[in-house]
């Protein structure tokens, strides 16, 4: 019943331009809470780390089974939570504009079904991988990066343009961010 | 294609047991963010008040067309986002109960689909209709209350225990919360 996590889907959730960075990468583990607070964090070889507390974030949009191509099965496919990190959407709520060091994740999870007592419908299991946006046009070429952190890894390193960035780029409704899947953001 | 609103939708997201107001409600009309910042505040007429930033608050499940009984059609019914307040949220964390004036909200969204560039899946239309469980034994016997604001009311009145309260008791994994549809409480 569940259709396997297709690339396609994954691709339509996030993007942003030649995730590669451009340069010799700096260490930025800064102290949680302080001035960074909320912000990105990169190891010296440019690894992004896994932030914290991404389920306190805002949760802009959810979704089931998004894909780009006509769904060839009768499985759902996976459901989508994106987060918006909450300093970065105070700032797009101020300006309808994404800062630098905006932080979106994605969270993918299967779907389940009769869970009692529902008999119709479908709910969320277990999660199945984490990916983050992150925007910093000093780091990235195009100003957007992408990343998966799987079910549990600690740090992640860019994804391949074809694997995020292109879609987003060519596709998003604003800014390389599929506002047109979130709705308060769209009301903005 | 939208299966329309059934009750039984709505029925299985929320349920205390009798909500009724079992003395004379007293104001409390407090400043927000105060003291009692993230507590339900009810008119001298005991109806509650719309909280402000819900959407600020905690996601702890999302699902899509959850119902009591086989679907009857091919529609797929509608997305639930359901909320818990911060501090609620902290409190659950810490000892895995939830405190008195607790409060969970449920947000209805019809969902879309082929909003470009999807070709697949569902996302989320715009609000259809905000509820809210307020648990809170000194005001309500059984001590939870559900609450419907529609799209846009800025109060509402406690519902009848047929149309939430009497599921949430039956049915709910722990005091009244649907846990088992809520994957990083269940977890605890």
């Amino acid at each position: 019943m569940i259709r396997r996590l297709l690339p396609s889907a994954l691709v339509i959730a996030f993007t942003g331009a030649a995730p590669s960075i451009s340069g010799p990468a700096t260490s930025s583990d800064r102290v949680p809470g302080g001035a960074d607070r909320g912000m990105p964090r990169f190891r010296a070889d440019g690894a992004l780390l896994r932030p914290d507390g991404v389920e306190r974030w805002v949760l802009v949009g959810t979704s089931l089974g998004l894909g780009y191509s006509n769904a060839t099965d009768d499985g759902v496919g996976m459901f989508h939570r994106v987060y918006l990190e909450p300093g970065a959407y105070e700032h797009f709520l101020r300006t309808g504009g994404f800062r630098d060091g905006t932080m979106l994740a994605l969270s993918i999870r299967k779907p389940v079904n009769r869970v009692p007592p529902s008999r119709a419908g479908w709910s969320e299991g277990e999660l199945a991988a984490l990916e983050l946006a992150v925007k910093d046009p000093e780091r990235f070429q195009g100003g957007w990066a992408y990343f998966d952190f799987g079910r549990d890894a600690r740090s992640a390193r860019v994804l391949p343009r074809e694997r995020c960035a292109r879609c987003h780029a060519e596709h998003a409704a604003r800014d390389n961010v599929f506002m047109q899947f979130y709705p308060q953001l769209r009301a903005r």
